[in-house]
């Protein structure tokens, strides 16, 4: 056992309406292709409200998104993630009385998912109406190990009675997507995008193909049954959709089991869907359903021994925290033809749309942990360049590309552009990103293959979209991180963040050159010398915006001349903000959503003086609503550097447990994949104070009084190093790989087996 | 005759599909209540696109304006001007031959305006396919006299035979609204609004009312016949329409005339639409057809004698002036139930939307011509001052109105708030036009009416929007008249205007007070005298942007910092820019859509000195493409003012002929009526030199070298003056009324019967 509580669990598992939502997303099942939602497999009494859903990554027709006045370039229309095929539904019939929870009585009832097996269940003692007893047990697995493959394994033990026992299983092909028209964060044009085209059975196995309205995409799900014991299996299809009938007997104290076997495969990865869905079917009833779940410890075993994060004196905030870890692995692509979504495959919020939470708020993450997921982010990212590129040509530039603001397959999703595609720190961001793959990996065949072109396409967009005012350059109308401050001149996170993409355009021309790696991507996108000279002017004259008075950074050259946003008498219910003021007050006022000028001061912190971060912190603090997400983890995290650990420990808070305890109300519409990134920075980044840098790697450990001590695993290059930081010390060990050198609280050290540094104050 | 040319004419009408639709606006009939465009009796063949309609000023439905993506306080819903019944519709069938232009051969065809008669009409010399000639002469009236009332009157003259006539006259109620999906300039939702509800035949009229979709009104229309000759005349029901069977017999070389009665009624404005829409019917009816011809003529001739214009040596532009000025009295609303709309009642254009247009391009024209005109238009935004200050509180503000962008009852129908509703300038452009009124009639009764709270109201938001910041008053997140620019801080067009209504706010305080009659209106709004001096101190403290450097107003905080676009090398076929530029592309860089500083620098000329208006003009003459109609007219003016009458000129160009050669492209969707009172005013503003301010009237004629003479009559107050200019001098006669003190080239006369000044250099 490496985790603390491997298993989270709840029992007696409440009625209401809203729980149930909840708990559809918590415990959904997912490995970063398919990922299933944790929808009961006898279904809900009428008037209960359910999103059922089964997605695919990256698999996405088109919407309208019509805009209320047309404008050139104005994105008129979007990709949705869609909802598949459903195989979730299984019916039994003991006895002719169909089982539900809503019926008879639960003598017990639990949900539970176990994070080092990689399988989620519900076990349940039900006494039927007429008075039969059954124990059933459901697991749940989406497997690591075979991609396309989700199971149910669905046991029943008759506990007081021996009799019939029917199941009908059902293969949907009709499905639809969830909406809800008042709600800006889902969809709010009801979804029917698939068209089912092919149902068949083959081997007692159906396999229903559709087709998407718009896009041209075709997915085939496919789904077979084993049943424990001898039985009547009988399997139709009806109007686009397959039911099993099975049927057989059970003694008293026999426990009968149904395994349900579906596999996904869909056009963008494969040539002919409905072949591979039959041959991944026959891959995964090749072994047994044993074989499956030992195949899925041994991964969860790699990925924990990377990603071991635990904090004695809080088992609670340990278990958030591993759950998190868990969310991000279920959630990630692992391939490049997908992202991770804001909700990973848990929900339909956000349509399924990637954003820059991957590169600020996840891959900070896997660099540490799986670096190789990364590498294929920023596959993904590379994949989208010819996009990215007609993207800035409709934004009116003459060169570069400019990443979109939202997007499944590559094109701007966004329909409201000031706190969209405006947000032209997207590129800095996947800029950002690359630099900082490469600094943990040091993977230099990757930057010549994928990242170098990246790096110099983003920093032309800077070029065309900045110009030079009194000897320096400024880079006008557009948005930052914080979405209450839009279209403004010289945000200082995007300034400073294209200063940074602008200087390793040259860097890493100067890297590739010397190692000879540089002609290819050159000539590719027609590089010249005289380009990266203009980068690097560009770099040395970024303006930066600084107040002379307040010594610190403006948000933007604005900022400051606001209005203060009154907080203290603003109502509670009034928050978050943006459901009930109008962008333009927002604008009008000092007040941000999230880490802005804090964030750059976090990622970018050679940049200022720590008597300006000092400053700006102050400052940020007084007029940040902490709406976003995103936002308390960054300022925990810089209050950490600025030595303020109970303030940081504070900031943290409960954000870890955001999703197993709803705290922001929505975790019905999936979870939030970049706060579960956040959190581990938070600890890892902030009271560890770790920094990967062009000099080495750094740390600065500190620890909240709270805790008794924590300790986390990571990768650098070719090395595992663990961290143990108590009150008094902190342990550095390196677990395997080669001697490293690490800075702590700026002093060098060797670390070739295992030091201990005494903590600052 | 007073006109030079009453008479617009063109002869051999093209069957060029666009052409028609052009000259179904530039021929359409209109009083202000009421307006039809001129299509053609007999209809059109298969495949001519054609937009028939009639439209009731201020008459409206609620159309749906779906959001791409969902924030609070967006628009979602707008008002749409409404196409009502059609009763324009007449086949005349000659032994069996229906007419039509495109059969047959036209001898001759013509189309003509008659500006001092108020008609329009059609006259054609047709020989059938069979060889029958007949001469066809087809009169349109809206009346002035009845603005309910549109008649057609249809003669015929059999040339070469005699036979049998017949005429099936329509009055349709299954109408709908004209939509192009692809032109941001008209509605693209395809609108069918008006539902039927009542058709009925009473004393041989038919009448017809519908009910709006959403928003609650009704309109009935009637429509009767009589012909000049007994013949068989049977009106039928048939689906929501009527049609109107007439039968007889014509010898060879008489003439037969069917008259066409139309009245239209609204329950915006009666109790019973249809009682009233009878017993305007019975109005029509007891008169003859020549009576209410020469009661048009009556209201024409006191209107041509206010508002004399002509340009000798320049006979064109003095038709098209006079075109103009024709258009205007047709559009404008004569009650305080609606206003004028972009596209006047000629098209659906701007979906029948009200504007800043008209208070800042045509209440100049009305103040000098029909001052009652000003004071309706004021009084319909007087009338909507709820929905002004229920749009302030969506907009965050607590206190004050924020007028809306575009509108017909009253709600702001913008779609895209960075060029719509954050034109806040909007309230201080009506605020100037409740100040101009009363400069130019010294109606304090109508300010302590309602101007004055308009004044106060608009004033308290701006106390709202702005705030100080180093002692100076700031506004902060607005646009200005320039939407190539959206959302800046301290745009200096705006600043100055607030800084105007905020003056003036204090001023008509203070004058009210004197006069007894300030209580009533601050007790209505709980204004108190502190209020009036936070005005004064805010107006007091207003910044305006100056450029120390370039000695000019920047159009806002940032604009000088942004890229200068490159106009030369863009290319012809980019412009207008909007269609071929992304917003964010178009507000980073140093372009103008149209005058901004310039047009501040005509209404506020007094805030800046004369040099720093030249150097502002250079300079945004560079940047500015006028791809707003709204825009030469103010850089004629500001040249003129300059000095520069030969640029003034070249300003003026061709602008005042937009419509009647369709330069823009889209007069077939309506007339352009800012542009057309933007004309006069280049000429009698421009030239002239024409200013009324707190301390008298203002002339300093000078006049282009191509002009030998031009003159015209204005009121002041209780008198008229007529001004003539020519190369030499400038003659002003005292037409009627009191004695006037005038400048004249900021010297003092006094203006008792006529003077003589010699003009400048």
């Amino acid at each position: 056992m490496i985790l603390k509580r491997p298993i989270y669990e709840i029992e007696n598992i409440s009625f209401d309406n809203n729980d149930l939502m909840v708990n559809e997303t918590v415990f959904h099942n997912a490995n970063g292709y398919i990922g299933v939602r944790s929808n009961y497999e006898e279904g809900y009494p009428e008037g209960f409200d359910t999103i059922r859903g089964s997605y695919v990554n990256g698999f996405y027709d088109i919407a309208d998104m019509r805009q209320a006045e047309k404008l050139f370039g104005l994105v008129e229309d979007k990709q949705t993630m869609l909802n598949v095929a459903d195989s979730q539904t299984i019916h039994l019939i003991i006895d002719g009385e169909t089982f539900s929870l809503f019926e008879g009585s639960a003598i017990s009832s639990k949900r539970w998912l176990d994070m080092e097996q990689g399988i989620t269940g519900r076990s349940i003692v039900w006494c039927s109406p007429a008075g039969k007893q059954v124990e059933i047990v459901i697991k749940r697995m989406t497997s690591f190990y075979q991609l396309s493959l989700f199971t149910i394994e669905y046991s029943v033990k008759a506990l007081n009675f021996k009799g019939k026992i029917e199941f009908l299983s059902y293969h949907y092909g009709e499905v639809s997507n969830y909406s809800n028209e008042n709600d800006p964060r889902v969809a709010k044009e009801s979804g029917k995008y698939l068209i089912p085209t092919q149902a068949l059975i083959e081997d007692g196995a159906s396999y229903l193909t559709s087709q998407t309205s718009k896009s041209g995409l075709s997915v085939c799900s496919g789904v077979q049954h084993k049943v424990s014991k001898n039985s009547s299996i009988n399997t139709k299809i009806k109007e686009h959709s397959a039911i099993t009938m099975i049927e057989t007997f059970i003694d008293e104290n026999e426990t009968l089991t149904l395994t349900k076997y579906t596999v996904f495969s869909d056009s963008i990865r494969q040539k002919d869907c409905m072949a591979n869905a039959k041959s991944e079917m026959e891959k995964a009833l090749e072994v047994s359903i044993e074989a499956l779940y030992e195949a899925q410890r041994e991964y969860l075993k790699d990925y924990w021994e990377n990603c071991l994060l635990e904090i004695k004196g809080d088992d609670d905030l340990t278990e958030a925290v591993n759950y998190n870890m868990y969310q991000l692995i279920q959630s990630v692509g692992k391939d490049e033809y997908c992202n991770i979504a804001a909700k990973g495959l848990s929900g339909e919020g956000y349509e399924g749309h990637y954003f820059w939470d991957t590169e600020m708020y996840i891959e900070p993450f896997f660099n540490l942990t799986e670096p190789a997921i990364t590498k294929n982010l920023i596959g993904f990212r590379h994949n989208t360049m010819e996009q990215a590129r007609e993207n800035a040509k409709i934004l009116g530039h003459k060169k570069g590309v400019l990443f979109p603001w939202r997007t499944i397959m590559g094109t701007e999703c966004s329909g409201y552009f000031p706190s969209g595609t405006a947000g032209y720190h997207i590129n800095g961001d996947i800029a950002y990103s690359v630099i900082s793959y490469y600094l943990a990996t040091k993977d230099l065949d990757f930057i010549a293959d994928k990242g170098a072109e990246i790096i110099f396409e983003t920093a032309r967009l800077w070029m065309d979209v900045g110009n030079y005012y009194n000897g320096s350059f400024r880079i006008n109308e557009v948005t930052g991180p914080d979405e209450y401050t839009c279209m403004v001149n010289n945000n200082y996170y995007t300034n400073v963040s294209a200063q940074y993409n602008l200087r390793w355009a040259v860097k890493f021309y100067e890297l590739l050159k010397v190692a000879n790696k540089v002609t290819m991507v050159a000539n590719r996108i027609g590089l010249s010398e005289t380009e990266i000279k203009e980068f690097n002017e560009a770099a040395t004259c970024m303006f930066l915006p600084y107040d002379e008075s307040l010594k610190i950074n403006p948000q933007d050259d604005s900022f400051l001349t606001k209005k203060v946003w009154d907080l203290k008498n603003t109502p509670k219910d009034h928050f978050p903000l943006l459901l009930h003021y109008h962008p333009l007050h927002l604008y009008r006022h000092q007040v941000c959503k999230q880490a802005d000028t804090v964030l750059a001061h976090f990622i970018f912190e050679d940049a200022q003086s720590m008597d300006t971060i000092r400053n700006s912190f102050a400052y940020y603090e007084k007029v940040t609503t902490h709406d976003s997400s995103l936002s308390t983890c960054i300022f925990s995290i810089v209050a950490s550097k600025l030595g303020m650990e109970e303030k940081a420990y504070d900031y943290l808070g409960d954000s870890a447990k955001l999703d197993l305890f709803n705290t922001h109300k929505n975790t019905k519409d999936g979870i939030h994949t970049a706060n579960m990134g956040g959190n581990f920075m938070a600890i890892v980044y902030g009271f560890a104070g770790l920094r990967i840098k062009e000099n080495g790697i750094y740390f600065a450990p500190a620890i909240p009084k709270v805790w008794e001590e924590y300790r986390f695993q990571i990768n650098y290059e070719d090395s595992q190093i663990k961290v143990e930081v108590n009150a008094k010390e902190s342990i550095f060990t390196l677990v395997k790989g080669s001697l490293k050198q690490i800075k702590v609280f700026g002093n060098d050290y060797e670390l070739q087996n295992r030091i201990t540094i005494p903590n600052k104050h």
